[in-house]
């Protein structure tokens, strides 16, 4: 249990101790008088304007959007002008925005597209005497991705390549992919073009590779990958499938240059998939079936109080899309690292975290972290610090003093 | 364009002329002064309790629910007690609960899971001599549905047979089922128990027979369906799949008999699968991978303001009960036909649900009705009408007020 009298007034040896005894939930319990929120990079808090719109939609627009009642009309329009809203903050078009449940569901769609994709392809090839390079192993769906992946695209990887490992399903191709992890680079923490362009294959049918990172804020050459794998497919044999490109944009959404699978920021959590002339220019096979909405690419009841967040005038969306770039700017790591308290140096920082400042930190070390060459006790006391656009001057200084005192009472103790 | 003047006041047959030509959605322009809601079976209206526990949740329960601060801290609180209320509602452990984006993921969950689990019993028994009997056409996955099936239903187990019909995948069993659609009874509109039971063969991997009609109001035999199919599953042979049940139950949650796939009455769309003991006791293989959300079985970030709907007292949640047995128990067919104005005739109940009263009609003959044997040209102008909790003896008046003297109009007419 964690007193109310705040981290200056503990004893930290003893205050380590009685955490280490104590359910993770019984932070719950404590009295907390000051707060100061600096994880915009996980999460943001809802804009006041989107609770009133949220507010007036749970009040108004409840009806089904298939309905020819003012309700249902209501839900209509909604979901009309936030596909437009989207399309205009990625420079497409309405058409081409599908609307899921959020970001695993996005990128999840994107790798059973390019599966299919791939099958379909290899389908249309047969008796195409090219054909012949898809045998063994070369004859799966290979797809690139970047060693420091989001979790939706590295664990949909990770399970396409452990049903293979099984040998549940044989010899067979359809449900397994071969896939690439590119390594980031050790000093400029992004991956280089000439790595993602070097590992395609003739089987390659995806490459993925996210905007910007989600620890680091690192903003990957995603413009350049582009243009390259639009040249490879310009030049491939007619046999082999085109190469889909995608990119998880959940930590930024770019401006005039279209790009697939983001979150909501200062609203609730929603997805939403940009597709280049879905089903005519690039392949979508959906993952589920049911009642049409979404052109039949993402059926299923449409999220109407969600997408509502992005019924929003120009202004507002120019306001969110410069916070949005304040959130990526403003990334800080810092790593609290004393090798006597090695053990108890998480708990105190769970204190500072938890407790006065509202920061990431991390009980395992970061797969990311450890990617760009930080060794793993670094690591393991990383702390993540992101500012977004309620954070005042004042806010910052408290922090900071704050975190001089924790290092200094860590110095003391060791 | 429809003018402002009411149904009572317009001229019927030039109406109808006018309507053919207006846009759809021109009802949207009309002012509507008097407005009925009686289509509580397509949806509810989201209870004024409900709204405010969600404003309430945008405003302090943000924060990410693996998160260790406040805000945090309330998501993870939502999610646990939303769990809790469910599990209470349909008699189930709160570990059951599956969170999914609605009833069309759930089910749609349901027989990827189905052909998954047929897979792997498949891949177990091999070596066994009675897998002899699982070659040819008679080693794809068999599920046995109805005829009257819920859209998400129909059209997975339409697509799964379809993917087969295209040969694209050849001899292949992955990612093919054979399907049985049992037909209803002309007589009661309900599934025979013993139809379902004839139809199972030793591939029979899943028996997905809907709790309530949402078009008809008739609730199918699902305790004694499932009581024969526990039989059948004792008596199987090693080398078959144990046979999975599941019921469709987005029109109506039972009491005290756990069931799977459910929406929210009175509040927003969110989806809930109930599996005895998931992972163990029952299988489930996720549709995703992502951030370990729902115990991995259906990761991507918690749906929190949908949820907290379901953050109920016992009081309320025994209205909504008694709400949705009472919306089951109202549903009311009336269909108008008259030979002479058969193709205008759903035009004029366009404006008789669409602009006075709120209710479902159908552009097409319901696939449902035709099935219980109700004539095409009688089923093409069926009318659904169904009460709510907020429905007044008043309302009722006022609409079959409104109904006879529609008729009456027809009747001169014609």
């Amino acid at each position: 249990y964690i007193g109310s009298s705040g981290l200056s007034q503990l004893n930290m040896k003893s205050f380590a101790f009685d955490l280490s005894h104590a359910p993770e939930c019984s932070l719950q319990n404590s009295f907390v008088c000051c707060r100061i929120y600096m994880d915009y990079n996980a999460t943001t808090p809802v804009d006041p304007e989107v609770v009133r719109v949220i507010t007036d939609a749970l009040t108004d627009a409840w009806g089904n959007p298939s309905s020819n009642y003012l309700p249902g009309l209501k839900a209509r329009d909604i979901i009309y002008h936030s596909r437009d809203t989207i399309a205009r903050m990625v420079g497409g078009k309405a058409e081409d925005i599908i609307f899921t449940s959020g970001g695993t569901e996005a990128n999840n769609l994107v790798f059973h597209t390019a599966v299919e994709h791939f099958r379909k392809s290899k389908t249309s090839a047969q008796g195409d005497t090219n054909s012949k390079q898809l045998n063994g192993r070369g004859s799966l769906p290979h797809i690139i991705i970047s060693s420091v992946e989001h979790d939706p695209i590295k664990l949909t990887a990770k399970h396409l390549l452990k049903e293979d490992l099984c040998g549940l399903i044989g010899p067979d191709w359809v449900l397994v992919v071969d896939v690439t992890f590119v390594p980031i680079s050790k000093v400029t923490a992004r991956v280089e073009v000439e790595d993602v362009i070097a590992a395609i294959c003739p089987t390659t049918c995806l490459v993925s590779i996210m905007l910007a990172n989600n620890e680091t804020g690192i903003i990957m050459p995603i413009k350049d990958i582009c243009q390259r794998v639009r040249e490879v497919n310009k030049q491939r044999a007619a046999s082999a499938p085109r190469i889909l490109l995608h990119t998880d944009a959940a930590q930024k959404i770019r401006d005039g240059n279209p790009v697939d699978g983001m979150f909501q920021f200062y609203g609730p959590r929603i997805g939403a998939l940009f597709v280049n002339d879905p089903g005519t220019t690039t392949p979508v096979y959906p993952l589920f079936f049911g009642g049409g909405q979404e052109r039949n690419f993402r059926p299923g009841y449409d999220m109407v109080y969600c997408m509502v967040g992005f019924c929003m005038d120009d202004e507002l969306l120019n306001r969110i899309k410069t916070s949005m770039l304040l959130i990526l700017k403003s990334i800080l790591l810092l790593s609290l690292y004393f090798s006597e308290l090695r053990t108890h140096t998480w708990k105190i920082l769970n204190v500072f975290c938890g407790n006065l400042v509202m920061c990431s930190h991390f009980l395992r070390p970061s797969h990311i972290l450890l990617s760009c060459g930080i060794p793993y006790h670094v690591a393991t006391n990383a702390l993540r610090i992101s500012v977004g656009r309620c954070t005042s001057r004042e806010d910052v200084d408290i922090v900071v003093e704050d975190l001089r005192d924790t290092v200094e009472q860590l110095e003391r103790m060791n």
